[in-house]
């Protein structure tokens, strides 16, 4: 099996595309293809660590109040269309676990696993006010250069 | 001319969106492309067969509650923006009726007649409650690792 | 340094998506690349110019509807999530001003500079109820099968 490249640029934190970009990518790198996942906006919440109230030092006061009103976990995500005020969101966890489908965080640890490069978008943390220590270990921060260095490399590449 | 590959993964549902996807597949097959749709999560609204409720038998009762919500066929879904209670969405549908622009029903059809490969992802199906009969005739039926195979062989790949 | 291509599909107009797609344009242009921006539906909004109103002559009454909806300029776009009647977006436009971040428009003005191709999507401007005399200058006006053509010549494209 021929190794390719994949890069997905993941800019939403809503819960239906951040299933929709774990799937693809994980599905990927179970395939033998090197996958690089770059984190920007709101899609910075898939990397969110567990307890973090991401209103630290160093943070102007836009940035914590950002910082406040997004959800505190990927598990808190809501969904794109039909949320209703989270209900839609909670209907999908469940049906998730019906069908055996894994939750976001196990998604994500497939991919820590996988080897699937995780890249947060550096100008994104800035504007949504993340510092390094709201997010989790063993990802990597750069910006939109790396992110066309790693595209450039990749045969499939998708804005999700 | 040279036949080269385009897939589309269609995740939305949205009027708006199902309008752009159906418009650069339909446009590439027409230039001797092959072309294929994954249509996945709200997307899945695109294939819904006129007139089935999709509350049948063997369904969880999250997964009826989810095909309830679901608008009944394409020409119900709504604007990914400025829908305002349906207006946005019959406003837009009236303006590509005088402007001559077929509607996402009459896209579909020649998206069949052009032999445009559909596969409805069946990962998708199971969390938002969908069964093959709800879905209407001729299209396929796969996962994530079909998808990648055909994105593999394709030079234009978008998500949509 | 190669010189490759890319090409975005600009759909939405939402501030923080438009800054996604010019971060993302003007940084491959940086690195030498030809960069097409094909500027569809909401994200016509981005190539609008100063005050216009868009309800000018040849236009049929739902399009002008449409027109007076729309945000007046990329300035008064709001974000996809979390807009809060347009609290998120002047709070976004807030943080970047603090951490030196270009407005859209100034970005805008960069891509002009790159000479990043710049194309309004002639069949969304009828649908959107947009005439050439409400976009900037310098922008090209064409249809599906020019981004196909451009999409065949590059090696990343992107749905925004």
């Amino acid at each position: 099996m021929d190794t390719t490249k994949k890069t997905i640029i993941v800019f939403s934190g809503d819960l239906d595309k951040l299933l929709a970009a774990f799937v693809i990518a994980n599905g990927a790198a179970a395939m033998g293809d090197d996958v690089t996942m770059f984190f920007t906006f709101w899609g910075l919440n898939a990397l969110r660590k567990e307890g973090v109230t991401g209103t630290g030092t160093g943070k102007s006061t836009v940035q914590k109040m950002f910082a406040t009103m997004l959800p505190k976990t990927p598990s808190n995500a809501g969904l794109s269309r039909m949320n209703m005020g989270g209900m839609g969101a909670r209907l999908m966890k469940k049906v998730m676990r019906e069908q055996n489908v894994d939750s976001i965080e196990q998604m994500r640890q497939t991919a820590i696993e996988q080897e699937i490069q995780m890249i947060a978008c550096t100008m994104s943390m800035d504007v949504m006010g993340f510092a390094k220590e709201d997010l989790i270990d063993g990802i990597e921060y750069a910006g939109v250069a790396t992110y066309l260095g790693e595209a450039d490399e990749a045969n499939v590449n998708l804005f999700i």
